[in-house]
């Protein structure tokens, strides 16, 4: 077969009511719970589509309609088991690629030549997965292939819709990579711990960490697997230190950044920002208004602030204060006119001392915020220092 | 034999001289240095019993004593070797018990079921231990047994003495679940170096982590095993973030709670409350007055404070603050009108702005802790937000 | 051979122009790439001798000359390898220890049996190393025997150059002890994830941790691997918990002390002294003047304050706030003229009230810095409380 050839089947076969453009697909091998075979604890893609390759998503649904499988592309998921057939009928289309497929090249391709060497015997766990629309996710499945689609950057931060996701997760106890379900541990409990085979439980959660199902780029660092979350995206060129820090799923970077702080769910930060050691971006799921948080670009919070409102470029927390929507702030004239230079939105009173409220000033540049040593007073400045990051590290 | 028998020899054992009856009792499998086989480093129950199932402390003192052990039961704990016919006497007189000791029923009966199993040639590591009275621990076992009282809930935080505890537990490299010397690591240094065969040690310490002993609820989440420290108590329904967490023996939380920052040792915090990221509550080992803080249910601990008082329930300390207890608070005199409704132990002193310190606050429900951010006053106001857990997390 | 014939070959080796002192050597067991088999990821060195043991870098040099390996001298670092005969030609002149060459004594000699032990066969990740300045280090191996110098605390914190140590280690995802590249991970994804063979990443660093290489003190605790970075010395009797605790290359502490905040690079901190959890202590690689920090002996950092001066002994820094080189702080005079006392060098104004920088108060000794919590002003005390470590724990 020619790539015209394959090119003309798809085609014909795209125009089919049989197939459905997916918004995102992959193939997955599964992990299921010991107790219970066919509950799936946690899906792991070697790679993953997202809105592209749409004709490998129609070598797939084609490959599954020759199998026999029930196709329900009416739904927003399709999630369908993976036989022999199915490899081989998708390698067939796929043939004018094979040689090619190394590298970053034809990645669903090297999927099923992978498989094809995995063997038909032991094909239960896996499984080729479908999105079709960016709904509240149904299936572990579906919410692995969002994260997925977050942390691999694919997606942006905060586009998709993961409502119900901790619904949909089971908790487990995490062995290395491996889920094991807290009620298979109790069982076997007393076994376990008197032959002196009771497990290393890394951590107990419904989410993996990042670091266990994606490789970060060469100039990436994360000093401490467990402070990332599945479903946090961490840019090129970030390094997350291991104190104080913690990236949540749905939040992280968008280029090189120095994280030794908080970067709760939600929250996303800018290139060339510093979250110093100990330092909290407020997130949406506990105890806040629930208004996502973004950090500009150059920005740099102190140690151990507290930041609760958005922030926009070249900005400054001092370390160890808090600045909130609530907090009042207090900006002098001149201060004042220098802030509207490079925020046009910002509307000076021209009063003496202008007092605003933390939310007033949200994503504004190139502020400088403190809190007066000698009288305790916030104060909002036109920053005079230029953030940036040590060059020898990023 | 029947239940009837069962417990008639039992209570005849029990009214012999021979019986005493214990505080809690357990068998356990323990790990020993392979520089001093009979030191004894960690000590893992597969059950244990706190002022309970007294019937089975009289079945396996009676088994102990037909083994010809001797029964010093005079002291504070008993700590003896577990022989193949001590498991055939106890099991013996458990017969009636035998057939339905699965799941939660007659765990002790379970524990000798399994031991049967493993068989007369590898008994050494196994003892059974018994702590008759509450005094400071002498044994690693009796430490163990006692944390795994805390930690399981059947004895209250703070309950139990363990006076002299630091002393007791060996400090020791974990590699995994496994204690290992430090002094035989050094010895083996050159060796296990050269070999590539040294081992991933994943910390130093005389505790353990929780998670080696203890098999969390459905509901409860620790992001990270190293951030909850065997001996704590964590309640179901809690989530231990990975970020800044940390939570120390004979510390933890009493009910479903969302914990981002310190329980140090001796704290406890109530259900639905909430201590933000990177928070902190002082304990009573290192820089402190030494009284153990509690925390209400339903409060707040805003991101990176500190709290060095107690606190009652619904109570809020914002971001970024710190109330100890010889911070000067003022309170208006209409809030301090609204705290003395709620609270009737505080006493309204009718002046415009009373000043009190940290510390007679100690305990009081629904006050919300501030800094005026324009003045630098720690100020206390009757709290008017409701602290709500996000449900779909707990 | 006897020990006088020994001295008297080596003096004769020693004065012959093949001979160079050096300032550092060891033997090293190298992890190479597995896509690169020459690109060194990782020197573990089970011996180091820095400053000292010069006879046995005679022996080593001596032993590469009479292998024919070429002596590049004039440099400032030598890496050679290991063959059979350069363990023959070291152990025949080594012969007069090889008895008592056990425990503390002889550990070159202990490395060399240990290679002997290991056979010819498989000396290809053996390495010897010669460092003869402190110049920048341009080898993977260079670098690691200098922060075996400083983590083991024969070469003292800040004294030995690193300059471009970050540019020369490799960034790898590290799997326990062993790195791997990442791009060797992105070459093999697919199939390691469909196997279920993608490894436990543990953390992505171009530093390897401190427990990877060091074995703490028998009185030393360090609650989590993660939170030390291999180049830290850890004094004995420290505690380090795990929080918000982080130590990171090149600082430390030099006594016994609790350690639950930061101890950014370069930062040393003095016997006796509490850095509280959560405490940031700045460092010299991100976001500061780059003055280096130290801490005296006995001096108490509160939990979630922020350090970026450099303090004495016997200080205290309250809870939650922060003391940086700009902060302005009120001294009253009495107070002044104590601190005075015991800091001839401090200069009292003589007003009522003089306010310094916080860099005017840099090393100073008995200090207790506060924030006022009814005027919210930054104050210095001279300090009434002795600061005591709990010696239960350390």
């Amino acid at each position: 077969m020619k790539i015209a050839e394959f090119e003309k089947e798809i085609e014909a076969f795209q125009k089919s009511g049989d197939y459905k453009e997916p918004l995102a697909f992959g193939i997955a091998r599964v992990d299921c719970a010991k107790t219970a075979p066919d509950r799936v604890l946690q899906a792991t893609f070697a790679a993953i589509n997202y809105r592209e390759n749409f004709k490998s998503a129609a070598v797939f649904q084609n490959a599954l309609k020759l199998c026999g499988e029930s196709l329900e592309i009416s739904g927003a998921e399709l999630i369908a088991p993976i036989s022999a057939r199915f490899i081989n009928e998708s390698l067939n289309l796929f043939e004018p690629f094979i040689d090619e497929a190394t590298g970053d090249a034809h990645k669903n391709v090297q999927v099923l030549l992978a498989l094809a060497k995995i063997g038909a015997d032991s094909l239960a766990d896996y499984r080729v997965v479908f999105l079709f629309e960016d709904v509240a996710p149904k299936s572990v499945e579906a919410v692995y292939l969002k994260l997925y689609a977050l942390s691999t950057g694919k997606a942006a931060l905060r586009s998709l819709n993961l409502d119900g996701a901790f619904g949909v997760l089971p908790n487990a106890a995490w062995v290395g990579n491996e889920p094991i379900e807290l009620d298979w541990l109790r069982e076997n409990e007393i076994e376990l711990k008197l032959r002196g085979e009771f497990p290393k439980i890394d951590y107990v959660d419904k989410f993996p960490r990042y670091l266990q199902h994606i490789i970060p780029a060469d100039n990436t660092r994360i000093l401490d697997g467990s402070k990332v979350r599945f479903g946090a995206h961490i840019a090129a060129g970030t390094t997350i230190m291991a104190g104080a820090s913690y990236v949540n799923f749905n939040a992280g970077t968008t280029g090189a950044s120095m994280i030794e702080g908080r970067i709760s769910s939600s929250v996303v930060v800018g290139a060339g920002s510093d979250v110093g050691g100990g330092a909290s971006i407020l997130g949406v799921l506990s105890g806040t208004s629930g208004k996502p948080i973004t950090i500009g670009k150059n920005t740099l919070l102190g140690a151990n602030s507290v930041t609760g409102i958005p922030l926009g470029d070249g900005c400054i927390v001092d370390a160890g204060i808090a600045v909130l929507e609530g907090t009042k702030i207090a900006i002098d004239d001149k201060e004042a006119i220098e802030i509207a230079k490079i925020n046009p939105s910002f509307h000076v009173s021209g009063e003496k001392t202008q007092i605003v409220k933390g939310g007033d000033l949200a994503g504004l540049h190139g502020i400088h915020y403190r809190v007066n040593s000698q009288t305790g007073q916030a104060q909002a400045f036109r920053s005079k220092r230029e953030v940036k990051l040590n060059v020898e590290l990023h």
